[in-house]
């Protein structure tokens, strides 16, 4: 019999698992080799505009396989309905039988790929963190900062964002849970004052320049998702000492690492996936003063991951 | 809020819908490039042995869009469980929103290739029919007979099988609904007695030869899927007077008309696409000696359809 659980329960079981080390070893089975993940399936729209990508596939000798379905129609703004939605579907890989459906709206995607971002900081933050700069003020620069808190202790946070309005719900929202928050329309001043950075806004010019990086900064990079987008100027990535990729197939194709390796600023064999930084601590940071990036572009082995986790959590209560 | 419907459910509606009309206006739209359907996205298990299936899309300028997920695991059979599964999901076009999920079991899979059956015969099938030869003593064997009573008032029945216990099963399931079912092991007697054959079953090898085959017979060829499977003799596709295919872009990949096709015995202007035939009646049968081939190898426009019209039924109960 199919079990059917809906947000409010999804939510409730989220504060009780350990996401980010299941996200963590899903990265290491796509790297080893693993995982069976087709190529993503999408629709796109018209009119209104509005697109919906298929994610699936399968852990090797796991007993599950997952497709996710998540959508995102940003006119839905207007309606008052969240423009993000989505369903996530658990299969046994045994018999085919549909074990679950999360109706998760869309927020296991970010909770996944916020995750994501705790795993990257873990092997590649400076050890002393001075502030967290965020790049976009919308519910993936909320959801990155709270899960670094599974792998550190800082709570100063600058904001950046070109919506005043948006940059001061942020910082209220963010205020009323423990982090202390400046607002700035400056990428420069983001910079000079954070070595932790997160770029997650869907921009298409970069935000960054070169020149504007310090020693010692880490960059998680994880808006850009399509061909198009780019947050960074692609020079950092050739300038970095560490380039890290979720999945390098994917990272060549679209994202931040694309915008560089399409004009030959960054070989293949210097882009090193995720998975082998977890399975092989020493190919991340190794000192203080190293330039690190790393490029979620979103994986389906996230989804499977964070799919099984949370139905595992909400069948045995 | 999603609506959840499960197999009961669906069941009951189903013999309160026109299912059939569904189908045929959904071939319609398909052939008149009305539908966006994206290639098949496709699973394979090795142990055990088993596959999935995502077949989606939408007609344009619909309320819908539509993901249904069908798979295959042979040996659920030892475990006493359904060998196939399924689900399908019905989302607003509009705005992305996951309106109804029908935990259907991989039954509307079954109904709406047996619906197509239906359709073809509406067009193909001679005036008259004697009886009907079936190919395959399966589900399928079964439900495309069913589905044939909305179109043709023949109830008598033989059916060809390989496993005498099965065709027992079928001749007793199928006398205790009204028809009167002969059974044999002889292809060349379903040849001389019927004149509207249907072939559903997994051969790799040609069931039929052209030689066999007397004017005026339509076949309905349902059961290959895939490149390799393959029921008739594709001298009998060379042959024919009327070659239909429910998609001449899957039908020239897989079934068989590809058998034919890549061995250069029919060319791609040769064969009608189902769509056309239904909108302009005079593509179809026009004598009563015609020798007809319908190659069904299933469409998403038909899960489109099935899931639209299901969903439609059982929301203004």
């Amino acid at each position: 019999m199919t079990e059917v659980y809906r947000l409010d329960q999804i939510e409730d079981i989220l504060n009780q698992i350990d996401v980010v080390s299941a996200i963590e070893e899903g990265f290491v089975s796509y790297s080893q080799g693993k995982a069976v993940i087709p190529p993503v399936g999408e629709l796109l729209f018209e009119d209104p505009p509005g697109d919906a990508h298929i994610k699936y596939g399968y852990i090797k000798d796991d007993d599950y396989y997952v497709i996710k379905i998540a959508s995102g129609f940003y006119q839905n703004i207007d309606l008052g309905i969240s423009p993000s939605n989505g369903v996530m579907l658990l299969f046994s890989q045994k018999t085919g039988e549909l074990i679950s459906i999360l109706l998760d709206e869309g927020h296991l995607t970010n909770i996944r790929t916020a995750a994501a971002g705790a795993v990257v900081a873990k092997h590649l933050a400076p050890a002393k963190i001075e502030k967290i700069g965020v790049f976009g003020a919308g519910i993936q620069g909320q959801l990155q900062v709270k899960y670094l808190q599974s792998v550190c202790t800082c709570k100063n946070i600058k904001v950046w964002g070109v919506n005043q309005k948006e940059l001061e719900r942020y910082q209220q929202t963010m205020e009323s849970e423990g982090y202390h928050v400046e607002t700035t329309e400056s990428a420069a001043e983001i910079a000079d004052t954070c070595n932790l950075i997160i770029t997650a806004t869907p921009s298409k010019t970069p935000l960054l320049t070169k020149d504007q990086i310090r020693k010692g900064t880490h960059i998680t990079a994880m808006g850009a998702d399509t061909p198009e987008k780019n947050e960074l100027d692609p020079a950092i990535i050739q300038s970095a000492d560490i380039v890290v990729a979720d999945s390098i197939a994917q990272c060549t194709e679209r994202g931040e690492i694309h915008q560089s390796f399409c004009r030959n600023l960054v070989q293949k064999d210097q882009i090193i996936e995720l998975g082998s930084v977890i399975a092989s601590p020493s190919l991340g940071r190794s000192a203080d003063d190293q330039i690190t990036i790393a490029d979620l572009t979103g994986v389906a082995v996230q989804d499977i991951q964070i799919t099984k986790k949370v139905y595992e959590g909400l069948s045995s209560k």
